[in-house]
């Protein structure tokens, strides 16, 4: 009998199951669209994992990363991305359902746990773990162990607020980091500077502007792309600065989508991180991308987290 | 006999010295100037201590706060304010010279352990606590444990930047939050404010301006000195707002010179805070001043960390 544990990543649109062995192995993977009602969804994932057949395993626990996700609570409350309202004991429900113990947390924290587990972070103490994706989510790592703050919501640093007088976000205040460090929020910057601008670059006639055609025209030489990576560098790699007098994080770990765009966000970042650090930090932290594979990385973290718990 | 453990805390100028039980009564304190050198210091800190005489106690172990002190390292590097050189292996020095264990850590750390073993944060696992004195200093406290970071010097967050184009800071860059909020900050801010404005204020004719002085005129109602506090609060509020998106602490603790001004300081801090607070953590997170008495707060904090490593 193999121990395996269910990896459950929760989105807005579907919801991806993953049955991972101690060792990290994804033994088999499926996703199905994230259902109106959290018991539907429970019930949902019941059946699909159980019509699989799996043989020679035994369900040791399940962890699950979702927005909004509470570890101390086990619940998701309030999801702005999620059709569920106020807060849903999630982690009870899937726990009853299964007859197993599970464990809850947001993505960010998932994937930094999957991080530490699995990846690239093994054996280091204290990191960061940012996801650069639609918004900025991060995973605080002190002493080996999540930062979950007193209420469980702490590591919200795509809130940092970078400009008081800046960008609107979605949270209702202005200039969070998240609204320039991220795959929209890179858009946004473009959208803005090719009104503003009047320079010529290939954004203008290629059609919707995204993180990829960004990153796609500024890797062909296109100087207002580069620039727009430039400028996003800027902003986050001065934040993460900041971060750093905060928690001085042996190592800084990106993923998601906009962290595809590898060197072209990667060398700018450097350059701008270190110029932006406090003496003593100089020279001393590391930047460097999540060894996770992106398309798996969700669910891997949600199951570090029941392995993390269950060891 | 009583067990006892010294509290250390080196100042540019002077070291005070406590002899302190493990229940935080300060049985002793006395203060000589800081040694040129770090031996000098140590010898002078013994003969001192043995001249007292104190009967029926043993010393069980030494704490010491320091600017620039390595925790990890016990060492004291390249602290600003100190005329001795290089790294400094001071915990070594003491625990030798004493012959019982010593530990070592920056001023804010320790004081952050004094207010959990005999201040106001008994039984809180996540909190803060700032220092607001010549500069800001910072003890972030996560799940019962000071943040050290990977290197020892984690908790800088008088060097998180709240403007870019701002004040020069002595670590050599700008914007510094510890340039605004801080006793040496509200006094550049008061000094600015009357070059650059021509409202009549008390300040104008109050002789040398002090933390102290911005503080009485406020209370007499002077409007210009009320306005600095509220920028003050404003800056200090805005950026411990971004702290609490970071590690959600229960309680952010004030201390020192500047937090002498209280209600001054306290009322628009609250107001200021509070609206820049994430929804999530709106409403949750206090602010309180320190229980620690202010003249021996930084021997308690001190003797604090050793009684905490040897428990």
């Amino acid at each position: 009998m193999t121990k395996i544990a269910l990896g459950i990543d929760i989105g807005g649109t579907n919801t991806a199951v993953g049955v991972v062995d101690v060792k990290g192995n994804l033994l088999h993977r499926f996703s199905i669209p994230t259902a109106k009602s959290a018991e539907a969804l429970v019930a949902e994932v019941k059946l699909t994992y159980e019509a699989i057949g799996l043989k020679n395993v035994s369900l040791a626990g399940i962890g699950i990363g979702a927005p909004n996700g509470n570890y101390y609570k086990g619940t998701v409350e309030f999801a702005p991305n999620l059709s569920w309202k106020g807060v849903v004991p999630l982690a009870e429900m899937f726990a009853k359902h299964f007859g197993v113990p599970a464990w809850l947390t947001n993505d960010a924290n998932a994937a930094a746990i999957g991080e530490m587990q699995f990846g690239a972070a093994k054996g280091i103490k204290d990191f960061i773990m940012i996801t650069l994706g639609t918004g900025l989510g991060s995973g605080v790592v002190v002493n080996g162990e999540v930062v979950y703050g007193h209420d469980g919501f702490a590591g919200e640093l795509g809130h940092i607020v970078y400009d008081y007088d800046g960008r609107s976000c979605g949270c209702g205040r202005k200039g969070c980091l998240e609204t320039y460090a991220s795959a929209t929020g890179i858009v946004r910057t473009a959208e803005e500077w090719l009104m503003k601008e009047s320079v010529s670059s290939s954004l203008r006639t290629s059609g919707i502007i995204t993180a990829k055609s960004i990153a796609e025209a500024a890797g062909a030489g296109d100087e207002l792309a580069i620039e727009i990576f430039d400028f996003t560098a800027k902003v986050l790699g001065r934040q993460l600065a900041d971060a750093v007098a905060f928690t001085s994080p042996e190592t800084i770990f990106l993923f998601g989508g906009l962290a595809n765009a590898g060197e072209l966000l990667m060398r700018p970042l450097k350059k701008h991180f270190e110029e932006s650090l406090l003496q003593i930090f100089k020279g001393k932290i590391k930047l460097a991308f999540s060894a996770l594979p992106e398309g798996d990385a969700a669910v891997l973290g949600a199951a570090s987290l029941a392995w993390h718990e269950l060891n």
